[in-house]
């Protein structure tokens, strides 16, 4: 993905853009002010204008370059809104069956975070385990690529994943981490428990070792041996969704 | 994603650029000439100019920014490969249950397709039926977005969707379209075919009314009402490791 320069070190972390993600933005009430590109005349962006305007939030024309020097360069649409302080959610103290947690044990890349939260909020699931970054779980890349379901997502930032597992089990959850190799069973003949919290490793290293000792179960997808692995975020979806299959929703 | 500048009408459609991608495309022996960036000293960059001289293919170091030019500001990590002209696959004439195939309608985004491609290898997918656009099925952008996966994937790339369809089912295929909506099965407990062809819709309008009309079955992931959709190679994922849960490898 390039970029268009570097990204500033200016560029703050408390934004939203693109039309998608600060629609939800402003749906979840979470929206504290928007800009958009002078002189543009885009339909969406003029809806959003007027929802902003409805909430009685300051609105705000710059030029476009200013929008481009605050996303660092992102796809922004003419729109940015700037945020409040997300609400956190925390872990269940119990797991009322069947419920799915996931847990992202060094996922990095923006993307992969964006598509594991639509996961989650497509899935239902109970909670989401991101530990925080230099201080910061959700990041404006995020939200873009997360089509603004990030601020739907039941996200929990927990500086000590360990200890945050140790929570879901007390809770219910069986740990099940995505995690290939010797020992892992086969994800889709793999007999899901009704509560399962499913740890993703990140792009490089996958699941630590810590964790992955940690776990109940390991699991791995099926896949011809020329493919080292699957982008983070499909293997979520195809992992949430075997889950999902053997555990329907209630209705 | 922002480019670093547009692509220049000369940005050539037989290349492939990105470490992952260049490795891929020379094991498959349909690399004719690498490039990489004078200068550089990338410990896997020197290993793909030492594979390409074994295979007594031209090789040149360029300045970078004919890099950049030629990939219309891609991240080619200082690497890349003309191609040789890509072989295509056909539509089987008659499928050897369990089998999958893939239908890609409308697909325009390269991440999709590429992570598509992914999860068509990993899942041993006998076909990915792609249409090309402008003439080409498979773009640069396609093979990094696939880690080079594009180069083993077995794509056929008719002119003709509803034809290759046709075909499918000629050779014993179920037509099953991924397409939401009332008369829709919920995918995580449909009966799937054990020879599919799963059509897969486009970023915007999903899979077209003809397409959907020839189908058989039509199925949907179950999702939260506040999703609208979720990614393609997300979707793909999800739904190509459903069939094979209940249709395993031959082993």
């Amino acid at each position: 993905m390039a970029r268009l320069r570097p990204k500033p070190k200016s560029t703050p972390d408390d934004l939203a853009f693109g039309v998608h993600a600060c629609e939800q933005a402003l749906r979840q009430g979470v929206a504290k002010r928007l800009l958009h590109a002078e002189g543009a005349s885009n339909r969406r962006v003029a809806a959003l204008v007027e929802e902003a305007t409805n909430q009685a939030l300051p609105v705000e024309a710059v030029e476009p370059e200013r929008l481009d020097e605050l996303t660092g360069g992102g796809v922004h649409q003419g729109v940015l809104v700037r945020l409040r302080r997300l609400p956190a959610a925390s872990i269940p103290r119990k797991a009322t069956a069947p419920s799915l947690a996931l847990v992202l044990d060094g996922v990095t890349d923006p993307q992969n975070t964006g598509a594991v939260l639509r996961v989650a909020v497509a899935t239902g699931a109970e909670v989401v385990v991101l530990p925080p970054r230099r201080g910061v779980a959700l990041t404006p890349g995020v939200h873009r690529a997360s089509a603004g379901l990030s601020f739907l997502a039941p996200v929990a930032a927990p500086q000590n994943l360990a200890r945050a597992l140790a929570q879901l089990k007390e809770a219910g959850y069986w740990v099940v981490a995505a995690s290939p190799g010797e020992g892992a069973e086969d994800a889709t003949g793999f007999d899901w428990p009704d509560c399962t919290a499913l740890v993703l490793g990140g792009e490089e290293r996958g699941v630590s070792r810590l964790l992955n000792e940690t776990s109940d179960f390991r699991v791995q997808l099926p896949m011809d041996s020329r493919v080292e692995s699957l982008n983070v975020g499909v293997a979520c979806g195809a992992l949430a969704y075997l889950w999902r299959a053997r555990w329907p929703a209630r209705t």
